[in-house]
């Protein structure tokens, strides 16, 4: 271990095992010296769950002659990176990296999204991070022709520093290479999942219900991390976990609250 | 039920047994027709998670003749938001509250908690919402000091209208209502728990770890909820879910992403 090389932790919500994180830990094995701290089983949709009342489960993967270590871990991603940094890791990381998600996590995703849930924790921690999401959900994607953008956004943060509080959330269009345009800085597109129920029953009889929903998107910004994707772009969108809606400030004092 | 109350959707995330979530029934009861679709079991801690991978069950607990409709549903809290928004609910609720938590929600609390993160939910689906956390952990905590302040707080955003993709997360200290000083409009104070895992060893000799932290506040802002709490004030954050970092953009423009 060389060192000046960063120390940069890995995960995901896809689970350890998902194509998506190796093709990040391959990317960022060339750049600095690594530690893989992820599910060991898909975490999507887990949002900024953390596991209290139950138990939780380390498992080393990787062998101490292998160049990278492994962990899987039996919690949500936000889990990993308090684990990771509490227990695993000696120093406090230069960079969290989460993903590859397979699956965009644009627009209101973000609130929904394990991997950008363990990117924000990161952030709450005071380490630079930086979620990539790839708008492909097929498991055999191909990360391939992103990689380079990876690694180039990567470096970019790694060279520069992120401003204080913000983590970043990168989508890649599902494009080859030579047909992604650029990268463009962009605002959350305000979307929604109108939810749709699938109402069965089981053999015994009772109901039950699958959810499942349709993306909808009535905002047209071309600002937007939406837009930018549909039209050929990388999207980067600076997230915050200061949610105070400073803007409301003023009107809410309006009110009769003390009267 | 007359026609012209407002309709009141009421979850939490401590379960639909816990009292305090019946505080706010009786609260609600008095303002509007209430409907409670609120977690089967304690949700504390799920953040914005939802529940893809498995199966949801709904229950109605109530019968025709009580006065209250309540469901516990299998899911988290913003399951519950979304299955009473869309199979339960004959329009669209006029509100939605949830609580009242047994134990503080405010500072960066707001991304941990499931109380919040149904109210976001709400929000989300353009249902103007509120959420109440009393700053006590104890299952028999005094909700009734907290009452009339509940009941002000719903009516004056009944009254005036919440700003557009706004929704408020509302903290009370633990205090008798004659020593509580009044409400105050505050910031998410920039606060985070430090984590701290305790290792165990199963009978089998297998390590595990229990999760648990340490709140840690450096933020001595007297225009953070924490502040407010501190000093026998209920605290109210307008709370967005627009993540985007909007003060960073120019920076990260200024940075080397298409060379």
């Amino acid at each position: 271990m060389t060192k000046n090389k960063p120390l940069i932790l890995i995960t995901n919500d896809d689970g350890v095992t998902a194509p998506g994180i190796n093709a990040l830990m391959a990317v960022m094995a060339e750049i600095g010296d690594i530690v893989v701290v992820a599910p060991d089983k898909p975490q999507s949709g887990m949002a900024h769950a953390i596991t209290m009342s139950e138990t939780l489960y380390l498992n080393k993967i990787s062998t101490e002659n292998d160049p990278v270590t492994v962990y899987s871990c039996s919690g949500t991603p936000v889990d990993c990176v308090k684990i990771a940094v509490k227990e695993i890791l000696k120093r406090k990381p230069d960079l969290c990296v989460s993903g590859v998600n397979h699956g965009s996590n644009s627009s209101i995703n973000v609130i929904y999204s394990g991997t950008m849930s363990a990117v924000i924790e990161a952030g709450i921690e005071g380490i630079p991070a930086i979620g990539f999401s790839l708008s492909d959900f097929n498991w055999n994607a191909n990360f391939e022709e992103i990689k380079p953008f990876i690694r180039k956004i990567t470096l970019e943060t790694l060279k520069n520093k992120l401003p204080k509080d913000v983590v970043l959330n990168v989508n890649f269009p599902k494009l080859k290479q030579k047909d992604i345009k650029g990268i463009k800085i962009c605002r959350q597109a305000k979307a929604f999942w109108a939810a749709k129920f699938h109402k069965r029953e089981t053999p015994q009889g009772r109901d039950y219900y699958w959810l499942s929903g349709e993306f909808t998107n009535p905002d047209q910004g071309e600002d937007t991390d939406e837009w930018a994707l549909n039209n050929g772009y990388i999207s980067i969108v600076p997230v915050q976990f200061d949610l105070t809606a400073y803007h409301a400030t003023k009107q809410l004092n309006t009110w009769n609250w003390n009267e």
